[in-house]
C-alpha cells in the first residue's frame, strides 16, 4: 500500500517573531541573533525573524533591523519579516528584505480589533503591498487568521476564507498560511476546509498554522497531511501563549511536530535533537519552561540523567 | 461522502487509579469518592477507581476498599479496579468487584522490572485470573503496555503484541487496551498495528491508551479512529506524569480528547464542561495545574473573566 502522506514537508519556524511577540519579556538583540543562527544551523529553511511594526506597539520586536543585520545568512534559508502596513513595507524595502509576510483576519470583528480596518480595506492594502513586493522580486507570504473560528464572532464562513485566499494569491502572494488563531479547529473541519480550498487554489500554496490551545494542533496537522498539505507553521517549545487565556498554550510546539513527522518517515531537513537543544536555549532566554511536550520531556530526561550521574559518584568518605 | 469515523466512541477515564498512582501526593479517601462521583455525574461510563495492590507498593491507592464502599453507584457506570496478581484478585472477589483490569508488558525487560516475572509467567498468571473472573461473571479488561516502544528495549516486535493480544482475549478478556507507555507512537505505526491486530482479533475489543509525552497522543487517537477503534483511555487534566522524565506529560488529557471528539461530531455521552470543572477540582486536590491543554485554557479563561469582572467594579471613592 502506498503511503497516503507526502515524503517531505516544510516546517516554518515562527518563534523569533510570532512566538516572542506574545511573550512579555524582551530578549536582547545578540541573543535573538544567536537563536536565529542556531535555528538555521539545525536545518530550518524558513524562519520568521522579526516585524517592521512600530516599537510602540510591539517593543519585543523593536530591533528587527539590527537582527537582520546581525544574523549569519545561511544559503537556502529564507528569513521572513512581517509587514503590517505600507509604512512597514517601506522599511522592509529599505532594509533589503527578500521575504515578507502580510496578515489579515477572515472575520470582520477580529480584523477591526487587530488592525483597525475593515476586511475590504485590509485586502486592498495588502494586495498593493503584495504587488509592490512581487515587483521588487520579494517572496510574499499571506497570513489569514481566525480561519477556523473567531474569538468574537465564533463561526467563520468558509466561503469567506476561500474568497480571501483566492484574492491574496491572485494579488501575487506565493503562499497563504491559514491560522487557527484560537485553537478551535478539529480534523474534520481541517479536511473540509482544505478540500474546499483546493477546488479554487493550488494545494502547494497552502500552509497550515495551528494553535494548541486545546491540545488538537498535531491531530489537525495529521488531518492536513492526509489532505495533502506540505507546509506547517510551529514555534520552538510552543513559545507564544494564547492572548485569550493567560497561561494557556498558543502555537503548536515545533519539536512535537518534528517528532511526529520523523516517526512517520516524513523528511523535514531539520535535526530534531538540535532543535530540542535550541528550544532549551530559548526557554533559558525567556526564563521559564515552555509549554511544548517534547520540550518538557527533553528537559526532564536531562534532569534524570544528571541525577543518575550524581548518584554514580562514589560518596566522599570524609568532610 | 460518508464520514470515515464512528458516530460514537467510549472514553475510559483512568485518573483516580492510573493518574493518582503516578502522583506523589496522597488524596484523602472522601475527596477521591467526591472525584469519582463527579465523574459519573459528568457522564463517564467507565471509571478506573483503584487497585488491589499492596499499600507498601502504592500508598496512594491503599484505600481502594473504602473508595469502592463510599462511591454512589450510578446505573450503567462500570467502576474498574486493577488486579496485579492472584492475591489482588482474591481481594477483588472479597469486595464484590464487578469489573477488573489486569496488566502486563509486551517487552520482556519492562515486564520483569515492573512485575518481576517473565512474559510467559505473566501470561499464565493473568490467563488464570481472567478465567476465574469470567467464571464469577466479572468484566475483565487486559492492559498490554510498551506496545509501541519500550524504555529499555526500544523496538517492540508487533508480532509479539499480536500474539499476546490474541492469548489474552482467548483467555476470556473482554477488551485489550494497548498502551503507548512512553509516548513514542506515531499515526503510521498506530494504523499499522491496528490493521495487523484486526486480522486476528475483533476490532471492537481493542482499546487504545496513548501517552502525550511528546505531544502525539491526540494525533494517534485520530489515527486509531480512522482505523475504526472506538475505545480510548485518558485521564482528567492529563493527571499522572511520565515516570521516565520528571515534569513531562504522561496520560493523554481527557478534556483534550473530549473537545476533539465533540468538534468532530462524535458522541461520548460525557459533558465536556462538567468534565473540565471536575479537572479543576482534581488539580486543586493535587495542588497544582495539570498538564492538559484544555485544562489550562479553561483555568486561564476563568482567570481572565475574573479579572474582567474586577475591572468592571467601579473604583471606591474613599478609604
Amino acid at each position: 500500500m502506498a503511503s497516503p502522506f507526502p515524503s517531505r514537508v516544510s516546517v516554518f519556524e515562527v518563534a523569533p517573531r510570532d512566538g516572542l511577540q506574545n511573550e512579555s519579556v524582551v530578549i536582547p538583540t545578540d541573543q535573538k541573533i544567536a537563536l536565529i543562527d542556531r535555528l538555521s544551523d539545525a536545518g530550518f529553511e524558513d524562519i520568521e525573524v522579526g516585524s517592521f511594526v512600530s516599537p510602540k506597539w510591539i517593543p519585543q520586536l523593536a530591533d528587527t533591523r539590527e537582527v537582520l543585520a546581525g544574523i549569519t545568512r545561511r544559503p537556502g534559508v529564507r528569513y521572513w519579516t512581517l509587514v503590517p502596513n505600507p509604512r512597514g513595507f517601506q522599511d522592509a524595502v529599505a532594509e533589503g528584505a527578500e521575504c515578507i509576510a502580510v496578515f489579515m483576519s477572515s472575520s470582520e470583528t477580529h480584523n477591526r480589533k487587530n488592525v483597525n480596518r475593515s476586511i475590504a480595506q485590509s485586502l486592498e492594502e495588502l494586495s498593493q503591498i503584495i504587488a509592490d513586493g512581487r515587483a521588487r522580486g520579494m517572496r510574499v507570504r499571506a497570513y489569514l487568521s481566525t480561519v477556523f473560528g473567531c474569538p468574537d464572532e465564533g463561526f467563520v464562513d468558509p466561503e469567506r476564507v476561500l474568497s480571501l485566499s483566492k484574492s491574496l494569491l491572485e494579488a501575487g502572494a506565493h503562499q497563504i498560511s491559514l491560522g487557527d488563531t484560537i485553537g478551535v479547529a478539529n480534523p474534520v473541519q481541517v479536511k473540509d476546509m482544505v478540500a474546499r480550498l483546493t477546488a479554487v487554489v493550488p494545494l502547494e500554496r497552502i500552509a497550515l498554522h495551528f494553535h494548541d490551545t486545546r491540545g488538537t494542533a498535531l491531530a489537525n496537522v495529521l488531518a492536513g497531511l492526509e489532505a495533502g498539505v506540505t507546509v506547517f507553521d510551529a514555534s520552538l517549545g510552543g513559545v507564544g501563549g494564547c492572548p485569550y487565556a493567560p497561561g494557556a498554550a498558543g502555537n503548536l510546539a515545533m519539536e512535537d511536530l518534528l517528532f511526529m513527522l520523523k516517526g512517520m518517515g516524513i523528511e523535514t531537513g531539520v535535526d530534531l535533537e538540535r532543535a530540542a537543544q535550541t528550544g532549551v536555549f530559548l526557554s533559558e532566554l525567556i526564563g521559564r519552561k515552555l509549554p511544548g511536550r517534547y520540550h518538557n520531556y527533553h528537559i526532564g530526561q536531562s534532569r534524570r540523567q544528571a541525577e543518575k550521574a550524581e548518584l554514580a559518584v562514589p560518596p566522599q568518605s570524609g568532610g
